[in-house]
């Protein structure tokens, strides 16, 4: 196991009726700017208990922050604090959302100059609003850690920050406020969960079997419970044992003391930065490709993941390795989430540029080894296609 | 899944070299009060190493907090503390240094009358004296709970207690420090996590797939490394796995949401009172004549546990059930850790005065269903003779 530090200071309320909690974590007298996309908070009834629970408080509202959080929307939020001199920000939403919320948080009090540099740059805010989250989309795990991607339209720009100040101080979840989300958004989010844990299991293998089996027991219960939750919607035990798998698949706990990948995330962004794939389509496209391609690099772990994740104990380990990519992409597939580019209108012919935006970005040194260059990463597209 | 609040904000440092962290960690210029056991630390490099982390604050030391920390004992610290006008506390220690550090944190500032009330009234605290710990011996998972189990020697009681203000702040575990350990700590330090586990996850079966399967992979940690670790002392990986399993089976995170025990801790708690066997001894001799006795109430996660844990998949559940009970013991006693009360010397005879503390405790209703009564408590330890 390698040294690590643990921190996750986040205070979780779990299960039906939870929203109201949001009103006892709140300072008394706080005024708060609620944040949220479009209007689906407002066609179940996530808009109305969390407007219940903040009856006591002075409210304001910040709506239309886009899947893919952009840049130029959340600094008119930044404005609106600045302005108002909010005191305190309540996420309502998914994982873009949150990530928009915690860029929010650091980027109102930021005085370092132009608030992008704290992504693109690595500026380090030294200070930040509080926040708080209530998720409505079981996906990203953004609602307890301090990460955020953020888009810039304007540069066609996705890039990532993490930072302390950006813990939610408390998140929400109630299952039965995502009973009423889309299929497709059920699809992406267990995708999206499945591929977090990857990222932080499917490297090498190191004596930590702590982690080894809490990644294979969140694998594993997506794989049982995102089949169920994405056609039985309305069954509310399956989609809390979905929610609570999403949560822990990246709140810092699995990836502890292990080497890390992030390659496939890293490469999916730029698909979504230029063609607008969904956050989860670009990981079920870029995930089985990239396995295939680092197949003797990550030959020893895949035949673990084969065995334990998969049930599959015949053959030599590279047949397994192989075959539990297959049933990877069989998975993805299965749950409506296309795994090919082609799926999305994008040929060989857009290789090089996604190629060329990947090195701009500095992604030349990606996976736990570092040794995915530029040239890999060629390859995985090419293997994608 | 039952609903559930979750909140574990310390801050973990894990690794060789981690000892130096607790600088960092500690506001400067704080007066620190560092507790510890008896001299082992002095055996081992651990104080020579707190002592260099602390060399920019006032440290004062209070030894000679005692297995089965006393409230006899942790209110002369708590003179100290106010005498001295101590602003932090660091534990040096395994979980009696730190339930012990505990209750010093709430008892120091406590202003409503006797602090033994805190234990045995549920007198609750209102402030507490920040603390950090470095771990020295693994097994109770105190260093990252809020919980701490006091004893009164003067009326043999022996109480928990667990309070928000009773986190500690961050906690230091670095497997190294423990590799000195004695074999009878380190096996006892298997069996408590293991229990831990146990309490959390052998009840009944509801649909909290990811809770189970974190329980599980830490049995399964424990049964792989318990007897590497013990039997090669100075392995750091083994110990290292063994150390963040015991971490992670007291942490409140695998029994969020879902019914608990604690029949064994209780009526084990009695044992140790009245005739001063080892916290683990007792768990290992309650547990399996507990499950014995439970067979009816705990079959189906007998038989799930019997499956996924012990890999017993022959026969019937009721038989898998038994097996299961069977190697749980055979386990205990492979690490030297007996599971007989004739073992300890305690026979027939005994059994009528410790269920009468037991009942004087007020444990008449324990279990996940609260049926464990004294009658059944009487039966569990006539079946543990």
């Amino acid at each position: 196991m390698q040294n690590f530090a643990f921190h996750n200071p986040t205070k979780l309320y779990f299960g039906r009726g939870q929203i109201a909690s949001v009103a006892v974590e709140i300072p008394l007298g706080s005024k708060v700017l609620m944040t949220y996309g479009g209007g689906s908070i407002k066609a179940n009834r996530v808009y109305a208990q969390v407007q219940e629970a903040l009856r006591d408080f002075q409210v304001l509202e910040f709506s239309g922050i886009e899947p893919n959080p952009s840049f130029e929307t959340l600094m008119k939020a930044v404005e609106l604090v600045r302005a108002e001199s909010i005191d305190f920000l309540l996420a309502v939403g998914g994982g873009s959302v949150l990530d928009g919320t915690k860029f929010i948080a650091v980027a109102a009090p930021f005085q370092g100059g132009d608030p992008w540099d704290i992504c693109a740059k690595g500026a380090v805010p030294v200070c930040a609003l509080p926040l708080g989250a209530v998720l409505t989309l079981p996906a990203t795990g953004s609602e307890s850690n301090n990460y955020a991607v953020i888009s810039r339209l304007s540069t066609r720009e996705k890039l990532a920050f993490g930072h302390p100040l950006a813990f939610p101080r408390f998140a929400v979840l109630d299952p039965e406020s995502t009973l009423s989300l889309p299929k497709r958004q059920i699809a992406n989010g267990v995708v999206d969960a499945f591929v977090h844990v990857m990222e932080q299991y499917l490297t090498y293998p190191t004596f930590a079997p702590v982690q080894d089996q809490f990644s294979e027991g969140l694998l594993r219960t997506l794989i049982e419970v995102g089949p169920i939750t994405l056609r039985e919607p309305e069954q509310y035990e399956a989609r809390a044992a979905f929610v609570w798998a999403a949560t822990l698949a990246l709140n810092g706990l699995i990836g502890a003391g292990v080497p890390q990948d992030w390659a496939t995330h890293m490469i999916g962004h730029e698909l979504t930065a230029a063609f607008g794939l969904d956050h989860a389509q670009s990981l079920a496209v870029v995930l089985p490709a990239l396995l295939t391609e680092r197949l003797d690099a990550k030959g020893d772990k895949l035949a673990q993941y084969a065995e334990r994740v998969w049930n599959l104990k015949e053959g030599d380990a590279q047949t397994r390795a192989a075959q539990a990519i297959d049933h990877t992409r069989t998975f993805f597939e299965s749950l409506g989430v296309k795994t090919r580019l082609k799926d999305y209108g994008i040929g060989a012919e857009n290789v090089p540029a996604l190629i060329d935006a990947l090195e701009a970005h500095g992604m030349k040194a990606l996976g736990e080894r570092q040794d995915v260059t530029v040239d890999v990463s060629r390859r995985v597209l090419e293997r994608a296609l």
